[in-house]
């Protein structure tokens, strides 16, 4: 499925960059393959995903999704390229910038207000009056396949690889590479790296079944509360461990990236570059590829940071 | 020269990626391909003529320049390969992440009061001393034939292209990008970008012969006061114009470059997009190659564009 996935993607998805810093190997005293997704059309890896069940579709005519974030963009430019109507439902407090990009790529954006309304009956509503298709975010076979297309490529970019390395949120990203780098080698090791403060993966992994936390990070493509149920069950089986890092390695990371890699990456990204130069790892891992997964982070966000 | 400058420079030059971006595009409106040397080793083009020059010496045993900017980083990172020693004289009021990089790729930086004092003399008595070997920043002909490698793999990446543009400073990888395109096409349009404020070869350009001016741009990579000799005399003959950004277009450009490429570009690196971007070019222009010279800027510094 995820080469049947790279197939379907090729008109729409970039074949992102690999970037590798002897600075960075020289302070996570491993070699890192960057898989530079920050950089892909829409700023993240979502594109693949959302473009692979979109392109699945027969003929379709409508397409919905909730998201306030790299999904949503992801989701209108995958409905823009067949043609589709797009609606996406998203807060209306979300980044002003968030918005006028999704709209900026031809979405139809209905709001609400995230502390009176939730936002799926609104979709729901929306689906029962126009027939349209709901994108999911991650748990979903299709998706999952499209998201394993960005560590086939790495694979292919960076051979001989010990290890990979995934921010796990949703877990789409991380089950989807997890399958696409076993059916390569099934010798690799994998890991899933999340911030302290959005630890539902790491708790669920650790309980074997999925545990619901209260996210509180600036990983904010981080914060769902709990892990997919197709995503965990394939987590659970293909990852070695989930690793946690600080607020403080999520910030620090994001100004090594930038000032010494020169690329933006956004902290939700940056969360496993975090592991690998804080020392997360395991020992006996030489050579790590290392996805960072999105670069969409606003000018004042990064002005904090 | 170009092609086996290519070939010395293997071993330690990145062949660095070509990004393309659709959001560019429709602002522009012509289209461009990105050769990103900002993510070259050492954060720029410079490595390129560096490595050049400091691979074709005999056993060099001790090496030396004067650079406040990208070509002592350069020069430093050539030598250590080869094993000679190298100084580089910067002035003390040099910024201090610039000071702690140069020493951290094993350069003995002297520093020099450059109210007071000018760095030829001193450079010299180290030479007359010590019989280092001055890596000069851009004027001989193994440093242009360098800082050529870059656009020969541009053209490479990028087939069909209608032109060429490159930021100017001293003239070294305008002249070596102008050589190299019209080899592999010699209908290739050549044009340089400078700032406004630090517009010594535009002035020259015109009047036919080298002027120099006192720059005064954010962009300090191209504060050389005049064109150099051997540079010169290749813009002139290949260019077909040099095209001016004002201060304000090249902030916009590298927050564009930031926030929606994700890439950084330090101001230097990109007058070459702010010529493209701000539609300085002149018409019928399909395809336009644009190398991003360097992204070494302060974290300060950035946050002040």
């Amino acid at each position: 499925m995820i080469r049947e996935a790279a197939e379907r993607i090729r008109p729409i998805a970039q074949r992102t960059p690999l970037l590798t810093s002897r600075t960075f190997d020289a302070a996570s005293q491993v070699i890192a393959f960057f898989k530079c997704e920050n950089l892909q059309k829409g700023g993240a890896f979502k594109i693949r995903g959302a473009a692979n069940l979109v392109f699945s579709l027969d003929k379709p005519k409508q397409v919905i999704a909730y998201s306030s974030g790299n999904h949503a963009q992801a989701t209108a430019i995958a409905a823009r390229h067949v043609g589709a109507a797009c609606t996406i439902v998203m807060p209306a407090d979300a980044p002003r910038s968030k918005l006028a990009a999704t709209r900026g790529y031809g979405a139809n954006v209905v709001t609400y207000d995230r502390f009176r309304e939730s936002r799926e009956p609104i979709a729901a509503a929306i689906i029962e009056k126009t027939g349209a298709t709901l994108i999911p975010p991650f748990d979903h076979p299709l998706i999952i396949a499209g998201q394993g297309t960005a560590a086939l490529e790495l694979l292919e970019q960076a051979p001989g690889l010990d290890a990979l390395i995934a921010p796990v949120g949703g877990g789409g990203l991380l089950s989807g590479s997890a399958i696409a780098a076993r059916s390569v080698n099934p010798k690799m090791r994998i890991f899933g790296a999340e911030p302290e403060r959005a630890n539902d993966t790491y708790l669920s992994f650790r309980k074997g079944e999925r545990v619901e936390v209260t996210p509180d990070t600036i990983a904010d493509g981080l914060r769902s509360p709990t892990p997919g149920k197709i995503t965990f069950a394939i987590v659970r089986e293909l990852a070695e461990d989930i690793l946690l890092v600080t607020e403080d390695e999520i910030r620090a990371t994001v100004k090594f990236l930038l000032t010494r890699m020169k690329i933006l990456v956004e902290p939700s990204g940056a969360v496993s570059a975090a592991a690998v130069l804080h020392r997360k790892l395991p020992a006996g891992i030489g050579r790590v590829g290392v996805i960072l997964s999105g670069g969409n982070v606003d000018f004042e966000q990064l002005a904090g940071i």
